[in-house]
């Protein structure tokens, strides 16, 4: 199979922990040299506040400018958040590089919440303080929670004809995604191990819901189309979006999406291609900047005769369509013209309600038309 | 492998098609005899009502009674549910069964709702309705809903050694459970196509959450245990129930279940092993009383010393657990026990509080601990 990519190779799985290792110890003996100087050791830390998150429309990326905060230890402000992320730095190096084990954000946090000492002082009062500590870490070592081994929840199915292989602490499976039954293959939370070993598709169609991967499934779609049919079960998770990306970028595959035609699913959309603001250190391995959207639109409503089937938008529904009508990554006119259609109208409508015209014209009729029409939204 | 199970070929799935077939038409053949009779048409629908709901303790389920209501055409009441009830049988025959398709609630609610000709009389107007008389047909042809082939939202993930055929409209899959990465097989939301045709297993684990999965994966854990993994990620929806209760009835395999210890947790257990009241007609096939409740209890929180990682417990918990303590199925003196400890201690313990001894606590001395000494509440 044609890819640029290097192959993963239990060599550079060893060299990607080396190299994590290598950064925390950096990190580490920089601050001991502050420290025997007798100077006030400080991290240096990307801000990822709003004042430094802007839409790159070249790269189509929502990123962090290059505002730089230092975090001093002797700073009352600042002591206990450099402590955390010295635990943090701490646990990942020792409990999980070392030994080539993942954690949760969660295990984290019990792992190293304890009473200091001699005081009455907690290492650590909510998780909430520990997961901010960990994307400090992230962002200062220019590297992702991934590849500190930190996992998050996973969620999302995939089937179509493409060869994987995968691997867990030295056991490496071969997966064969046409083969999954009617359940599919579940998308882990981290994928950096997986290998693309074989793959006859022409296209990646990730749906925001479950209940289309069953249907598309069920009427083989992925088959008949040459697809590779993900669904993320509402808003993607980490996993799904770095594999989508990695889809894109590796095997150069076009990636199509398929969302409610309501600012929900619009912005599940834009999350998976752009990035989000919350998460904008992580638009470089998350972002898939070629994804299409293709439906539903309000367009659609009209085109494919749905208004019996729509349904009222409510002020929320309203509000957040004005919100997203002001995005910078939402300005393209094809889109400025859909989100204003929405707000005239007032109707949103549900990737189901195809089911009205008959249970398999999204596969038969819907789905092909709008690919072979090339009837997408950027 | 041994199995009492009848194979489940091609002409088994013909046949049950056929068997719902013959139900449905049986009903409206009943039907239009009364009609042409000149007699009011009507149904006869089991109550489902918490009137009509009790606790099996010998079967160790949650069933209904056999109270029974008429459901008649001509009576202002009864009416409205009548043709919707008539509307989601013909949907089923015509649609479904005849075509050999599943659906979702969802697309039924889409395919049935219109305006009556000559009338602005809507046949559904929300789909609580037609989820209504889904149930209304399903028990009224002592069925249930993935036999009149309704999907659910799937929702779960398995691996372990287990070899199994799951089949699409045709298209057979054999799948290999032990060579599923990191990700796993995912569950779907029917389950009653799938045979079990390998085994080399001892017991079923299912773990409430997604991380506890994805820990015993990486630990290898099913391997050396040699038993099955599951999670349900929160609630377990219909298809893992029924797989838990084939894999308990058909396998004849221990089912062990890991919840958080608070409420939420033991009710999640409870669910699964006895069924519910709102679905207390699908206990006979949802069902699994033969279901362990491995942990986490109260007590194991003193026993594993995990007090410095309790969670203090809220208001709502308290009332959670008066509210279960009074369930005739948490009558068995263990539980009460348990949940007295909890009245009094007001804390709850999360299985990841186990990571704060060390990340690998639960697989190699918690999880075999108790097992080796049967330490289960029933």
């Amino acid at each position: 199979m044609a890819s640029a990519r290097q192959v993963e190779t239990k060599e550079s799985k060893a060299k990607k922990i080396a190299e994590m290792n290598k950064r925390v110890i950096d990190l580490c003996e920089k601050l001991i040299r502050e420290i025997e100087k007798n100077e006030n050791p400080f991290i240096e830390i990307p801000i990822r506040g709003s004042a430094n998150v802007f839409f790159d429309e070249k790269a189509k990326k929502i990123v962090l400018g290059d505002k730089i905060a230092k975090r001093y230890f002797f700073n009352v402000a600042h002591a206990r958040r450099f402590m955390q992320t010295m635990l943090v730095a701490s646990y990942v190096k020792k409990d999980l590089l070392e030994n080539d084990l993942t954690a949760t954000l969660r295990d984290l946090y019990y792992a190293k919440k304890h009473t200091i000492k001699g005081t009455k002082e907690d290492t650590i009062d909510e998780q909430k303080e520990s997961d901010l500590a960990i994307v400090d870490l992230e962002v200062a070592m220019e590297s992702f929670r991934e590849r500190l081994h930190l996992r998050a929840e996973p969620k999302g199915r995939m089937a179509g004809d493409l060869v994987i292989e995968d691997s867990v602490r030295g056991k490496v499976d071969t997966i064969d995604l046409s083969h999954m039954g009617s359940g599919g293959w579940a998308v882990p939370s981290i994928v950096e191990q997986i290998e693309f070993k074989k793959a006859d598709i022409e296209y990646v169609l990730v749906a925001e819901k479950n209940a289309i991967f069953d249907r598309l499934n069920e009427d083989g779609y992925w088959k008949k189309q040459k697809c590779l049919l993900m669904t993320t079960a509402g808003q993607a998770a980490r996993g799904a979006r770095r594999l989508l990306q990695r889809l894109s970028t590796e095997l150069k595959l076009p990636i199509y999406c398929l969302t409610d035609a309501d600012p929900y699913g619009w912005y599940i959309y834009s999350t998976m291609k752009y990035g989000s603001m919350a998460l904008a250190h992580e638009s470089d391995r998350l972002g898939c900047p070629e994804m299409k959207f293709l439906g539903m639109t309000i367009t659609d409503i009209e085109h494919y005769d749905l208004k019996n089937v729509t349904i009222k938008a409510k002020d929320v529904d309203v509000k957040r369509a004005e919100e997203i009508k002001a995005y910078d990554w939402f300005k393209a006119k094809e889109w400025q013209s859909e989100i204003k259609k929405f707000l005239e109208k007032r109707i949103k409508a549900e990737i189901q309600a195809l089911s009205s015209k008959n249970l398999q014209y999204i596969s038969n009729t819907y789905l092909p038309e709008k690919i072979r029409n090339k009837d997408f939204l950027p």
